[in-house]
């Protein structure tokens, strides 16, 4: 399934007063990750919620290691960790550039339902992505 | 009409790396002002969309006049300024307390739309707060 | 150490397209527990941070069991769950209100450092809620 | 002068629960495009702050013409509008890709301030960019 590499810059409203990025902005740019990662799949999340799909959020880990400040610019990588068939995992690792400088890893975890909230199949294109629930280590 | 005042403290994530409030917060302030008067006056706004209709904003305008501060309660003041029928205006002012002192005014227009964007007359819980559309300078 | 509870409403600004509150926004919401947290047993987070303190989060996990939305009133409960010296963790219930229903739980990590970033002792205001570093489970 | 150029996609976060981007999404945008357009001139807004220059926002006016939905490519242009020596006001564009549909204009006024808050006078090198304050228009 291999792994996603997205970038993007540390913006100003994402600061706070420690002078360094809040440490809710890291949900955020795993967000972007998960996005890219699909998109690189062939899968548009956008085109998944207009079909009708949901993929909340259940559980979400976080470690920060280090600070990213305002203006960095951040190496994303996202990775398909594990389904069972109703939820999947993805993992994250954030970095900085251009010195390679890991600021954070991340786990989340989601289910797929309607936009009732009520569980779902997988949709298709991503049954075709994580196959059939086996778990890559 | 009146107007409605309504209370809040700023929050950590609301802060940037100036050491006060991000000029975005505001925005989210004024939001809590906008339901907190259409609360006093007997409209949810939350059931007003349940009942199929969204109040987009169209324009704002804001000034800032002294930074808000992380844990400054901070004391809003709404009022609805005008209307002309299918537009209406609110007014804000967003000062600190406990001195009163004037952080800063703004004023957001907004269309009344149903979920698919199109112009829709104003519910009927909104006209009789704001009447037929005579101004109040 | 006791747990303390605060109270406040999902902003327009938290909610996402899922029509529910953005799993992001929950972080913040801890955040004001935790200030509250602090209030309460007679520590002023902004006075510590005036004092040359940081409390940055080392890492977080949280669950989300029922989503949170637009308006609803949710009851933050915080406590500070255990402390070596040097590090400290909280834990989180958020709670709709007025059914009780629980939305999610969570826990964070802190170090204490100075402006700087470099580990510092906790201030004797810290100390003296969470004693000699003792667990408790 | 002339104006600058950026690119970003709509953010899952940043839409709220009308199914569009909320509208204090644009101020970040705006924020983006302001650092683009510095660095773009050879100004680094970061380095600026560090050598104890900071611009807070005065005022904002910005227009919404249609929705910025989540996954959208946008084009955002900034230009820097006018200078009177101690101030200096940005025009910006948002436009949706690749159809170019105008989303929202906005402009925003700022002030050159040291750290603690008082007027100081612009840095050189945004002198060098805005010249003596002659305006464009």
């Amino acid at each position: 399934m291999g792994e996603t590499i997205s970038r993007l810059r540390v913006r100003y409203v994402e600061t706070d007063q420690m002078g360094v990025a809040h440490h809710s902005a890291f949900l955020a740019w795993m967000e972007v990750a998960r996005t890219e990662y699909l998109r690189s799949h062939g899968v548009s999340y956008r085109a998944l919620e207009e079909q009708g799909y949901r993929m909340p959020v259940l559980s979400l880990s976080i470690r920060y290691f280090a600070p990213a400040r305002y203006d960095d610019e951040l190496r994303l990588t996202a990775r398909l960790l594990e389904s069972n068939g109703v939820r999947f995992k993805f993992e994250y690792k954030i970095a900085r550039e251009p010195d390679g400088l890991l600021l954070s890893s991340c786990r989340s975890e989601h289910a797929v339902t309607g936009p009732d909230g009520r569980p779902k199949r997988l949709p298709p294109e991503l049954l075709s992505i994580i196959g059939d629930g086996s778990e890559e280590p």
